[in-house]
């Protein structure tokens, strides 16, 4: 195995679950390994202690009259379940037939592990770079990045730069260069609907009293019209309409609603009508439950009415919505949805704006001109995404530039569930990326 | 601590959770205790294996021309989740005041034990019984009876007798003895909705699949309107409408729809509009969820599109509702109201009929007296109940008899929910009833 695919195997080792303090430990050990590698490479590291989990901090040497690029990135990771769906452990990383698998393979070691092995390169050629560099790695990207605006906010001086870079997205295709100009936003919030003060059997009171799940059921299902409209109040109001040039553009990208399908392997594509499966993602806003659960799920059975039923449900937003105004709609349907005879709590989680840069400024077009180099032979697509990456809007207020989207995400890498996945060559390519994005950028 | 009392912790002790494959060995070793027991106070006693939990027998030594009455009960129980909601460990049984607490003190160990242990004292008194006696005690009760009926079949001829009774049903208020004429019968489903091959990231796909949890939630909803009725096609069309004598009698018992909110917490009754509670609970039928899960379900957040999501449901059933044709209609309803875009599978669980007798019979007459001579001073209620116990329609069918229902339990003993109990009133009331109901029923 080569240093570097050695280099990353001891990065995805670390369970670096940000979500669950049971791992916090795991998460801490990975941020040291992570400032040693740093070090290692040339660079000035520092592990800085939040409240929450470090946040990995490096630098060059300051290179006078030089750009400063700062690229941003996260060493923690999603949790594993369900666990019994992965073909290798999650924390054991395994390359099959070329693919590397185990859980931050894609999001997002792998990705920023290629541009710190890139900038390792340049070093160990050159003895130096062309330009300032800033690495910038957090541990609390899957949980909201909760303590990075203040540590921003803290050090805005030290860390200035003229334009960012990073590497969570996704390629549309494999082979295919993509930039990535959007991202949708997200609300999160967690409901919890209760009822009698214990489990009751359902006999002796089934039919006298509501049942918290039999509720949560009816509430969840308020949400979406039978064609998946959401059916919140207000909830479409600000939603900006798609351009023409975005949907003539994406219509030409290899990435079609057959494609959709076959990747998902669902039995029909399903979602608001007179869109693309493309257009529903990266333009469309969401509402999905993330998880649910309530009463017995043993085997066999147990007669009981739920004393108490939980779903956490994540909306997706789209540019203009904005978070809070949307929290307040999901409030405000929510309540005079409830049934009667049960209790509705809400905790509101994290939440985003969804982001949206100009693809055809200078800085954009020096990063397609290193997507290029690093997939020669591609023409670069122009794609949004469907995901959330709500520091982008962070860096924007607090340091003030735009950020660049480069992914490395294939469509199949299969990122927060079982299997997750990244190819050897990808890797390779990011490494290369790195190398051609310091040079056009350095210009 | 009494030798009765002793007698009941040892078998409480056993964790003879009959639905748990894991507990198989447990409920094996509670049927050679109970068999042992029988032994010791005289009877003969035998533990027949089954396909599933053994059925133990025992009968006394042939009285020529008596009478021969069965008594029937169960020694297996629910499982405990959830477990952290018990105040002492659900299979080390606690006397707390004058109320014995663990899994079974009610249903059905400490009835049944009561029956077992009148029998003993009327044995040790005049070294015979004034009728033949067989005592059936099954391990499968909470999961439908499912060797019983081919064990009845089997042993037809030895099993005979004139009239079953059972002690599995409850008692209206502390100290109001009560006989129960009418059960619900039972329909159990699980429901499997899946969509794509593994959990998804929410942010890449989701706007253009179905998620599994809200078409899950979709179905459930669909089961009832907002007012608590059932809105499958033809769910009521065999429902017998209350006797006025019944609404009456049931009017004046201490249990008002006051007393079944406070017992079971809710902060309002919920249900059927025109009903009383015990209306809605005794003579009208329901669908309940009983467990319902998909997702993630651990702290902070996941935003994955489950795979799947799954919900267990039980129907209770009243007189005339076919079981089968309740089943057919059920699937024909979720099969029309499934969403578009997942795949549902549908699980049948045990079904049974509801029951009822005529609690004016002799046989129903002669067990209201031994109720009244077990809890002198008070009047006899004449109730149904919303519980099943789907045996005794099998008794009416293989031996062709009447079951007496003349149960211990209270409203509040937690059946099937954390912190069962048993006062240890009732227990001793218990093997007074025995003792007067075997006197009655030889007359």
């Amino acid at each position: 195995m080569s240093p570097h695919l050695e280099d990353l195997f001891s990065f995805l080792r670390f369970a670096s679950v940000s979500t669950e303090p049971q791992h916090k430990t795991d998460v801490e050990r990975c941020a040291h390994w992570l400032g040693q590698k740093l070090t290692a490479i040339g660079l000035t590291a520092q592990v800085h202690p939040t409240d929450g989990h470090p946040i990995v901090v490096a630098r060059n040497q300051h290179v006078p009259g030089g750009r400063t690029v700062m690229i941003y990135g996260h060493y923690d990771v999603q949790p594993v379940d369900p666990l019994n769906e992965w073909a290798s452990a999650p924390f054991e990383p395994e390359i099959r037939d070329g693919v590397i698998y185990g859980r931050g393979t894609t999001d997002n070691k792998g990705q920023i592990l290629a541009h710190v092995l890139g900038v390792g390169e340049a070093m160990k050629e050159k003895g130096e770079l062309p330009l300032n560099l800033i690495l910038l790695i957090e541990g609390e990207e899957e949980i909201g990045s909760k303590h990075l605006e203040e540590f921003l906010q803290t050090h805005r001086e030290e860390l200035k730069c003229d334009v960012i870079a990073v590497s969570d997205t996704g390629m549309v295709a494999k082979g295919v260069p993509t930039f990535t100009y959007g991202l949708r936003g997200l609300a999160a919030v967690e409901l919890r609907v209760s009822g009698p003060s214990s489990d009751l059997h359902s006999g002796i009171y089934g039919g006298t009293i509501a049942n918290p799940a039999t509720a949560l059921a009816k509430l969840l299902a308020s949400l979406h019209t039978k064609d998946g409209n959401i059916q919140i109040e207000g909830f479409y109001a600000d939603v900006a309409p798609l351009e023409k040039w975005e949907r003539d553009a994406w219509a030409t990208l290899p990435l079609k609603d057959a494609d959709v399908a076959a990747l998902t392997g669902v039995p029909e594509l399903f979602g608001e009508k007179g869109y693309t499966a493309l257009e529903r993602i990266w333009a469309r806003p969401t509402a999905e439950v993330n998880g649910i659960w309530g009463g017995f799920q043993g085997a066999g059975s147990k007669t009981v009415i739920p004393r108490e039923a939980f779903a956490k449900l994540t909306f997706r937003l789209v540019p203009n919505q904005n978070p809070k105004d949307i929290v307040q709609k999901i409030h405000a349907h929510l309540k005079s949805h409830c049934p009667a005879g049960v209790k509705l709590e809400i905790h509101d989680g994290h939440s985003a704006e969804a982001y949206a840069t100009d693809p055809h400024s200078n800085f954009g077009k020096a990063a397609q001109r290193a997507l290029k180099t690093a997939f020669p032979g591609g023409e670069v697509a122009l794609i949004r995404e469907g995901g959330s990456i709500p520091i982008v809007n962070t860096f924007r207020k607090v340091l003030g530039v735009e950020t660049l989207l480069l992914g490395l995400a294939l469509p199949d890498c299969r990122a927060h569930a079982p299997n997750e996945n990244f190819p050897v060559e990808n890797f390779e390519a990011g490494i290369r990326l790195n190398h051609a994005l310091l040079n056009e950028l350095a210009e």
